[in-house]
């Protein structure tokens, strides 16, 4: 097994993903948003680039009689007329999210999802369901990329993180995985923090600005590894269930 | 002072480096053989992309009574009808290169200087000579971006480790520049493996690679850190001198 890492849309390109597995990372918030959604009665998640398509396709679903609810963020903020934010903590009122359609928008996550379309299957991931989604990973028995979404096309440390974690929980499960040399420094550097991901990611601009805007919840939230096995599958028109 | 990272020429957008202080590091071969060719009396470094452009640069240069050498590599040999390779062990005798123009091309580097175009200045950086270009970086006194040249456009270990090492060295003696999350983890993982750079590089690909064709010897002369303080500087018309 070949594993991968990309750091974020822009460096995700075809020819990185194309016929692998492939798990999409964006820790804070969106794909421990989706996981935490999914867990807590959504039924499918549909990620959007721009807040006019969540609006149209809000009104087509529901011109169709069906329960939506649309969600996400520009620049960790609430978009103005959305229903939700991007906080995991607006996602845990199963009544009300009961069979919903959930219409996201977020900067960076849906972008590396759509770049990540020549996968032989994409699976949503986050430090939340790492393990889980390395289960199925090793199931597909594929060569693997794992994307991270990154932050404005740049490297996150977060993300890079969570996907050195996954990277070595691979090569652990496995015994003979063949790491890139991006794979191999990820996997190095989350063996360095691992006793103190806090202290590791303080000096990560997102994490920082995350906490100036007062969200050091969500942070303890999204930072939880492997507390569910929910794993969140991208179809062939791009929407998430799991 | 401002510290980032970039880790392929695709990964250096023109406003990764605009207006900037540009350090481009190939350290396998391309920037290690450029500063020990200046080192050993050429004069005048002209970095070209194909062959083609070399051949025709080397006919004019020759009809203008200039003397001229061409070297570089493709896939790590010495291209047909060039007069040398890209072992830095070709550029040491000095009597023959004395004065001489060298016309190079290489499958990466020159690509990275051109990706550099909008920086204030750039600077050809390796292992060799890292400490000298920090100096004058530091000198400088801009915000400054690394660009390592990669392989194939993605992350490769080596320059990443002279990346980090030169983040390190700035991040000591100016005592309080910013860096952006790549250059805190570069230069982090530069410390991991600094008392065993060879060991670290074990799992480079092109470290492996280089080694299967017999390279153990440009290697070594390679990872030699900071003995020279000859700093090479790339002009408008992406001549190299110094």
């Amino acid at each position: 097994m070949q594993i991968d890492i990309t750091l974020s849309a822009a460096d995700t390109t075809p020819d990185r993903v194309a016929h692998r597995s492939v798990a999409v990372i964006d820790v804070f918030r969106a794909t421990s948003v989706m996981v935490t959604a999914l867990e807590h009665g959504i039924r499918k998640i549909i990620p959007v680039t721009t807040v006019e398509e969540a609006e149209a396709l809000r009104a087509s679903y529901l011109s169709q009689g069906e329960r939506v609810i649309t969600g996400g963020e520009r620049n960790a903020v609430k978009i103005a007329g959305f229903d939700r934010d991007n906080s995991p903590y607006s996602y845990m009122d199963d009544r009300a999210l009961e069979g919903k359609t959930f219409i996201m928008s977020t900067t960076n996550g849906t972008r590396a999802v759509n770049a990540s379309r020549t996968a032989a299957a994409i699976y949503i991931a986050a430090m939340l369901n790492y393990r889980a989604v390395c289960s199925r990973i090793i199931e597909d028995n594929r060569d693997v990329t794992l994307v991270c979404s990154g932050r404005e096309n740049r490297f996150t440390l977060e993300d890079a993180l969570c996907a050195g974690m996954m990277a070595d929980e691979l090569l652990q499960r496995t015994g003979n995985a063949e790491l890139s040399d991006i794979a191999w420094s990820l996997r190095d550097l989350y063996l360095l923090y691992r006793n103190d991901m806090k202290r590791g990611l303080s000096r990560s601009r997102h994490y920082n600005d995350l906490l100036r805007l007062g969200f050091a919840g969500d942070i303890d939230y999204c930072l939880q590894c492997g507390v569910t096995d929910k794993v969140p599958v991208v179809d062939e028109r791009f929407q998430i269930t799991g």
